[in-house]
């Protein structure tokens, strides 16, 4: 692990929601694994249930899945790409990957229509996971709304669904979900399976599952994990119970939350160079002081910085780099607009390979579709 | 129709239930029907919601479709076999038949194992079905845990399922079936999609549907139209409104209701000529009176005597025979036992021949099976 400074004063945050939802500290267990994400070295992964099953499975080179959801909504941004490069390192350690288009969930969310997330889930989500390095070896990606072209997947996949509400009550829902809708139940339903049916027979059997999500979804892995055990009490099933790690937020432009409403609250992966740079220098939210004289004598707060939120989480890669820019920038030395362009030279030059390589993901999409 | 003076009594409660429910009444269109059968003759198919439809597809031969749902629960008994009578007469006049088996449902009831349910719904329900005159050609048996050997075909059915939750709000539920509970609205869920999905294009396409059912189901129905006629407003489905048939229940042995539970509430289709005597002898409740005097002097209550009711159902279908065993036993002509022997004659005669249909029967279920 780097030693950022930075992560002195937010590990506080994070002790206090690991605490809360009952999750493990990922730094502990971050050294089983031999070359960990970058995201997991840099404590953006800060939490985990029950990894150790996981950094067993890749040690032995056993076999092992991932799982994850995309609500097929707006645009691919950054925030996408953190949970894409974790897709892709799983796969690259060997991990069977299940990837899941929430298309039954958004739905019931009144997102769009159903013939519109199949298109945004194609068009924006799986193309860009392909020129991200998705590869299809070890890929099985689908919809909640059509599981399978295998009929026997298809039925075991949605008998899951129909058999997981008998294991929970109303009462345990709303504590986790808040007010019930019936297209809520119906979402969490399918996210049961979902999480679950990788280690089905008609998938290939009972393995260790991880599941990389954001620290809200916590209530939601431990729901599963609780109906999973309730099936192996049964003996109708038998699960080993899912893994999970939990990350950070990449944080928004402007400071806060990304939003898929507002277009300049993320960089976009289809984002031109002339729009990033707009994004970044107009809109993005700066660490800097008010002038350059209280700048240079204070010096910047890269905590809050986006541009150094941006480094840090994925474009600066080089843990020597990354620490001169939170040194130079929090004595003073380094200036707002320098370091956005640190940023933008790095942004730029991804955005524009990232454009090639997506216009040659479009043929293999069709690959991925079985 | 008969003028069966049963009827007029009865009628009184039957248009309260009209009423309540919002049914037609069947009377009133059963002479558009060329060849009804007996139970809608009698009046035991007494109500009905947009038969209409039904019945001019009847007329004209066009394409049309019959589903019925069935509980995997306890013996084959002469309840389920006046269900299966109407399967097997729509079957007859060109109808595609779905028979479901509510699978889900039952289990999130907890009334067993999915395994379990499975041999019931072959070995109790499927196998008498056959022997009672079930065709494979045109019919369509199928678990709701595992709908269909065709990938297209089980996609489309469970996406119905998952998307039906949107198109409806817990407080309607709840005024419909009480507390909810997630296994409830999960079994609901399938009951929709099992109602609307013979109209699916994978299943055949648009065609009115029939569901035969008892009139506690009426509010279930109703819901599934609404559900249905939101789905044609957002244009993502196009569907006719399904149609449904309410019968009277077969009263149980006792003179209340049938139980599964409680094997001397019911004949069973497997049941040895000897069981099946012992049942009417000994435990069919009879309207004859306390003393032969007294029931030659006051008459019998045929509307309260249970052979008599297995004779009106079901093994009396000459009109005139009937209405002499009524008058007769009503004036006090007719005793108890005679009456309990005049159906004990057809009763075993269908008991003992039924027994070598089901033999035979036993061959033909892999058929069903796709």
């Amino acid at each position: 692990m780097t030693i950022d400074p930075w992560k002195v004063e937010e590990i506080k945050n994070y002790e206090k929601l690991l605490n809360e939802f009952g999750l493990e500290d990922f730094g502990k267990i971050v050294r089983k694994i031999s070359n960990p994400h970058l995201l997991m070295q840099r404590g953006v992964v800060f939490g985990h249930v029950d990894f150790v099953k996981i950094a067993s499975a890749i040690k032995s080179k056993k076999p092992f899945a991932m799982l994850t959801g995309l609500m097929p909504s707006g645009k691919f941004h950054l925030g996408h790409k953190m949970v894409a490069d974790q897709i892709i390192y799983y796969q690259s350690l060997g991990a069977k990957v299940f990837l899941c288009v929430a298309d039954v969930e958004a739905y019931n969310m009144r997102l769009a229509s159903m013939d519109k997330l199949r298109k945004i889930a194609i068009e924006e989500y799986l193309t860009n996971y392909i020129a991200l390095g998705l590869k299809k070896k070890n890929c099985d990606f689908y919809f909640q709304s059509s599981r399978s072209k295998d009929a026997d997947k298809a039925n075991a996949y949605y008998k899951l669904v129909g058999m997981a509400a008998k294991k929970t009550t109303m009462n345990q829902l709303k504590a986790i979900y808040g007010d019930m809708s019936p297209g809520k139940l119906m979402s969490v339903m399918h996210q049961v399976s979902d999480i679950l049916h990788p280690e089905l027979k008609e998938f290939g059997g009972k393995k260790p599952v991880v599941v990389p999500v954001g620290v809200d979804q916590a209530p939601h892995l431990r729901l599963t994990r609780d109906i999973a055990a309730a099936f192996n009490r049964s003996k109708e099933y038998d699960f080993i119970l899912p893994s999970s790690t939990y990350h950070k937020f990449m944080k928004g432009l402007k400071g806060h939350k990304m939003s898929s409403s507002d277009p300049y609250s993320y960089v976009a992966l289809t984002d031109t160079e002339k729009l990033a740079k707009e994004k970044i220098l107009k809109h993005a939210f700066s660490g800097g002081r008010e002038t350059l004289k209280e700048h240079r004598k204070k010096g910047g707060v890269p905590e809050v910085d986006v541009a150094y939120n941006m480094l840090y989480f994925m474009f600066e890669s080089d843990d020597k780099k990354i620490k001169k820019v939170y040194d130079d920038y929090k004595s003073g030395k380094l200036l707002t607009g320098e370091l956005k362009q640190i940023l933008l030279e790095k942004l730029v030059k991804f955005l524009v390979t990232h454009k090639e390589k997506r216009e040659k993901a479009k043929d293999k999409v069709h690959d991925f579709l079985e």
